[in-house]
């Protein structure tokens, strides 16, 4: 770990970032449960066991004044309708924010917060993304043909908190209808308890 | 203030983001004291007051879990053999780091902590810097003529100290010699007391 200015490079085509500390690759076997289609996923999953994303990131100390940084690649495709997407997280301090830099491709960001607002928002390259405190994220490649390349920067203490996403996914899925990334609703979702 | 995600976009070729919340513009006279040859400042003040450097930056809350964005834009230009650059500044909150990912431009960061070490880093499009937490910064220009253009992102309470700056600039001056950007001593700093 250094504790001195240090930097990396992003080059195109791929923007992999010339020097990183973890390369994480996310394959089908990775998102059981998360896909709508289950049956569209066991066929997938019998024939290979795809890549579906990666991720380089920059290791620093999980502080809150560090900012933890990298580039996330979601490849093309689909399970059944679906587009091929993150698994999504909150942050475990959920009170931190993160910034994304789209590098290349076409997607959206699909949104949500402990309290069921949602939200969906645009990527593309040139493309900034503010994720509040609070949202949960994932990443979905709506392109079907191109990488979705962004650079992330959020604070060292965040965290992942996958649980929640896990059990029910997010409230909104994206998928392809008529040749068009449509949202619906996702019907294993349902709002969460409000305290009374 | 939004509390829900949005986006924005940052477009060639000057990378002015498409929503801001705050413009500064500093010109030379802002930079009184910061050049090494006074006489040159002085010349050049008489002429015109020109424009050095702008910030474009996205307000958010001033808390630890949010992210500070925008887009620096040095402008190219030297006072005497010195560089065109910007005031520099440790965060107040020291223990906050910064994220800088070059759009446009050649130029350099120089950094140095308080006790001393110093540090200068390359910046051209496609190279991201991590200035980690406790190290001051500033941006130069050294392009004859392009602009230099950063996006950067740092946590919302990180705040900026101009102060010690001011008083006596950074310990390395960052100048032309032989046509060529190149080190030198700040002969106005001195070494930090150190507590015995």
């Amino acid at each position: 770990m250094k504790d001195v200015p240090f930097t990396l490079e992003l080059n195109a085509p791929d923007f992999i970032p010339s020097q990183y500390d973890k390369h994480i690759r996310r394959t089908l076997s990775a998102m059981k449960g998360q896909y709508s289609d289950q049956e569209s996923y066991a066929c997938l999953l019998a024939k290979e066991d795809s890549l579906l994303y990666e991720v380089y990131e920059v290791t620093r100390p999980e502080l809150a004044g560090e900012l933890l940084q990298g580039i996330s690649i979601v490849h093309p495709g689909q399970v059944g309708d679906e587009y091929f997407m993150t698994k999504g997280h909150f942050h475990t301090v959920l009170d931190t924010a993160e910034v994304y830099i789209c590098q290349k491709g076409q997607g959206v960001m699909v949104m949500e917060t402990p309290e069921g607002d949602w939200a969906v928002e645009p990527l593309y390259p040139g493309c900034v993304l503010y994720v509040p405190p609070r949202w949960a994220h994932r990443s979905v490649n709506t392109s079907p043909d191109e990488d979705l390349v962004t650079f992330f920067v959020y604070p060292g203490n965040a965290g992942h908190d996958y649980g929640a996403i896990e059990e029910q996914g997010f409230r909104k899925l994206v998928v392809e209808r008529n040749g068009q990334p449509t949202i619906i609703d996702n019907p294993r979702w349902s709002a969460p308890e409000v305290e009374k």
